[in-house]
């Protein structure tokens, strides 16, 4: 049974990959699943059709026969456990890897949309000047922890898993900011993850789909 | 072997029950799993030795022979995993109500997360008056998207699981502020899950910490 995921239809991030569906069709790409994709315009996003899909009217979600998923990080998981490649099959292991997946997502993302929440919102709002350092600082706390915690290891807990497949796709939101630059260590763990084939194939994936939407 | 979880020595929520450990302790009684609790002061969450367990010092941690955690959605999913009670047997429902516990912890979490600590760290600064209700804002938008999907349901999907222990607890971190206040259902929804025993013997047991810790 092919899954079948949905993505936006002209990805607002102009193919750079930072929308959600790359999460999952690196994970795919991890295990070689093949998969469909069916593309969705911002408009059709928050109809009902997809509402009933995805209660947030966001994208990605997952269908493979009557499952259907909505959350980015639900779906890695369950392609991580339902094929081999992304966690340790080991119980304890597979248990730490699953804590990464939840730790970029609830610990490290937040800060960093909160960020960019910011910069969409208020950058031409007077107190900008003195709230966006703010929450720069909350970001580099994350970071700071992070890049004590990796060290000099190639990954987070072991070999490759789907904890750090999420955890580099929350790290390469900061990739235009110039946060990053202060934790070498970090920068060379998203381009570990970035020199990947299965990531290299989900990047061009999607980047071909706002190519064509884009007529370029 | 008896899981050993960590816990705020002195609750700044003053037995609330909004620390993350109380989302640990419900699922620990849903399942009739006894664990032990070491408790916590600020400074000790910050040193070395709790940083081995938790890279970004903070509370719980879940401790069960050789295997540590330290991200509460990947404890509860854990014990979920590991005992009969907080999620469906077949498979397809499995992964819907682990989808749960991603939406509650990515989706409506943050912008609650968020809310808050522009209270802490923004409510004597001169742009408050125009900023918060810009957080107020982004945590209705959630709210009334997960009322339309539970409408006159008792739960997310279908029976009790840990997708709806996860969200009942992030919407209680909205119990003092009056934003639920607009959706009965989710009111409802709340109460539904305080009103669980394993709730109440979770919730007296961290309270018991906070009444013993300030001699009340």
């Amino acid at each position: 049974m092919t899954p079948i995921i949905t993505a936006f239809e002209a990805s607002p991030d102009r193919g750079k990959g930072q929308a959600r569906d790359m999460r999952v069709r690196w994970a795919l790409e991890e295990v070689g699943q093949p998969y469909e994709v069916r593309l969705l315009s911002f408009k059709a996003m928050k109809e009902p059709a997809h509402r009933a899909l995805h209660p947030f009217g966001q994208i990605p979600t997952y269908e493979e026969g009557e499952l259907a998923l909505f959350e980015s990080g639900a779906i890695v998981l369950h392609i991580a456990q339902h094929h081999a490649g992304l966690l340790p099959t080991e119980a304890v292991a597979r248990s730490r890897a699953i804590n990464w997946i939840f730790a970029a997502l609830s610990t490290v993302e937040p800060p960093i949309i909160e960020r960019e929440a910011a910069w969409f919102t208020e950058r031409d709002k007077p107190w900008y000047a003195e709230h966006g350092p703010m929450l720069d600082e909350r970001v580099r706390r994350r970071l700071g922890e992070l890049s004590a915690r990796l060290g000099e290891h190639d990954w987070l807990d072991g070999a490759f898993s789907a904890g750090d497949l999420t955890m580099v796709m929350v790290l390469r939101r900061l990739s235009s900011t110039g946060l990053l630059g202060a934790y070498p260590n970090l920068l060379a763990y998203v381009a570990r993850g970035e020199a990947r084939p299965a990531f290299q194939r989900a990047f061009a994936a999607q980047l071909a789909v706002f190519t064509a939407a884009s007529g370029t």
